[in-house]
C-alpha cells in the first residue's frame, strides 16, 4: 500500500533538482530492477513492486535488506513514467561509474555534443553497450544521465556503459586522441573511408555540432543518403549507423 | 484566439477512434506544416499557428483558402503533443499514399511485424526516406500511421514514404519476393553475408518476429554484438543498422 507521501517522493525524483538534492534516481521494469538487484553494486533505497515481483525476489530482497513495499497495478501506474509499467519501480542511490582509461588507439567511442532528448541519450547508451563501447562522452550541456527517461531507454545498459561529462577540448588533450571524426551532412561517406579507432562527435538534434567543437574534428564524415528531401536522421539513428560501420571495419 | 470547443476538437484527434470517424489527423511544427502547405496534395482543414507563422505564410494560406486561427504560445502548448511546440498545428485530411508497385528485385524494403511504439514507427519511416525506400510494409496489428506521435517522429517523411498494412503472406505471394530476411538474434552476420534486394522482416519490440511470419523468412540475419549482456537493440535502431548495410552493399 502506497502512502500519499511516498507517491510524492517518487514523483519528485522525476525532477533533476530533487534527484541531485537526494542523490537518488528511479529505475523501473522487471528486467532492469532485477539486474540492479543481482548484478550491480548499486544500492537500492526502496523497491515498490507488485506481488509477483516481490514473491519471486523475496529471498534476495531480504538478503540484501532492501526496503520494499508491495503495491497494486493501479498504484504502480501512479509512480511509473511508462504507459505500460512493468511490476517494479526502484529508488536507487547515485553510483560511480568505474573509473575508465579508454584506449582510443584500439577502440572508438562517441562524443555527444549537446544531445538533449533523453530517449536519444538512453538509446545511444544501449547501442554503445551492444557494440562493446564501455564509455561514452558528452558535453556538460547534454541531457542528464539520471533522467528516468534516459535510464528507461537504456534497457539496463546504464549498468555497463559509463557516461562522462567533459569538454571536448579537454577530452582530446587528456587522451591525445589522433582521429576525431565529426558526423555532419556534407562529409566523406563512411562507406568510402577507411575508418580508424578514435572519437566520433555527434551533434545536437536541431543544430548539429557546435562551431568550436567542429573545429576539433580531424575529419568530417557522413551517412550517404538516397534522398535530398530528408534533412537529417534522428541523432540516435545516425549514431547507430556510424557505430555499426566503425564496428564492421574495425572489429568484425 | 482558441475556443474551448476547438481545443476539445484538436485534443480528440489524439485518439484513434476520433481520427477514423472524422478522417483527419494532426501534424505540427514549422517544417512539417510548411511542407504540407507547399509540397503535398494533402488538404488542410485548419491551421492553428502563432503570429510569426501566419505572418510568413499569409499569401499561401489565402491562395489555398485554408482556414486558420492565430493563437498564442500558451494556447499552442494546450493543443500540442510536444514539450516544446513549434509555431503550428494543422488538422489535415487523411490522404492516399501514391499507389506503388515496389520492385523487390532491384530494391529492398521492410516488413514491420507488430511494431507498437509510435516513436519507433515514425523513426523507421524517417530512415526509410533517408535511404530512398519509398514504401514500407507492416502487419495490420502494427501501430497506426496517423498517430500524432508517428507523424511527429517522421519529421515530414510521412509525406514521401508510403506505409502499407498487409499480411506478410499476401505481400510475398503478390510480389513473388525471392529474398525474405528475418532479423533475429541468432542469424548470420549481416557483415558476412552478400545481401540481396528483397524484404527484411523486423519484429515486435518485446517479442521479436511472430512464429508464422518467421517461417516465411528465406534467411535469418543478425547484427553482430560485442557484448552478450545486451539483450537486443531498439527496433528502430536495428532497422537503421540493417538498412544502412543493405544500402552499403547494394546501392553505395
Amino acid at each position: 500500500m502506497l502512502s500519499k507521501n511516498q507517491i510524492k517522493e517518487i514523483q519528485s525524483l522525476q525532477v533533476k533538482k530533487n534527484r541531485e538534492e537526494k542523490k537518488t534516481f528511479l529505475a523501473e521494469g522487471i528486467k532492469t530492477v532485477n539486474e540492479i538487484i543481482n548484478e550491480s553494486p548499486i544500492i537500492i533505497e526502496h523497491i515498490f513492486a507488485t506481488h509477483d515481483f516481490i514473491h519471486k525476489n523475496t529471498l534476495k530482497i531480504r538478503q540484501l535488506q532492501i526496503k520494499y513495499t508491495e503495491i497494486t497495478e493501479e498504484e504502480l501506474k501512479k509512480i511509473s513514467i511508462q504507459n505500460n509499467p512493468n511490476q517494479a519501480v526502484a529508488i536507487c542511490n547515485y553510483f560511480k561509474a568505474r573509473p575508465v582509461s579508454f584506449d582510443f588507439e584500439n577502440n572508438f567511442s562517441f562524443y555527444l555534443d549537446d544531445i538533449r532528448d533523453p530517449g536519444n541519450m538512453g538509446t545511444i547508451i544501449r547501442l554503445a553497450d551492444w557494440f562493446g563501447i564501455n564509455t561514452i562522452y558528452c558535453s556538460p550541456t547534454s541531457c542528464e544521465f539520471y533522467n528516468p527517461k534516459v535510464i528507461q531507454a537504456t534497457m539496463g545498459s546504464f549498468l555497463r556503459v559509463g557516461l562522462l561529462y567533459i569538454e571536448l577540448n579537454e577530452l582530446i588533450q587528456k587522451n591525445n586522441i589522433n582521429h576525431v571524426y565529426g558526423a555532419v551532412l556534407n562529409g566523406k561517406s563512411i562507406y568510402k573511408e577507411p575508418l580508424k579507432n578514435g572519437l566520433i562527435i555527434i551533434g545536437n538534434e536541431a543544430n548539429g555540432i557546435g562551431e568550436q567543437n567542429l573545429q576539433k574534428a580531424t575529419q568530417l564524415i557522413s551517412i550517404p543518403a538516397n534522398n535530398n528531401k530528408t534533412e537529417s536522421l534522428n541523432a540516435a539513428i545516425a549514431c547507430s549507423i556510424i557505430a555499426a560501420e566503425f564496428f564492421r571495419q574495425l572489429k568484425s
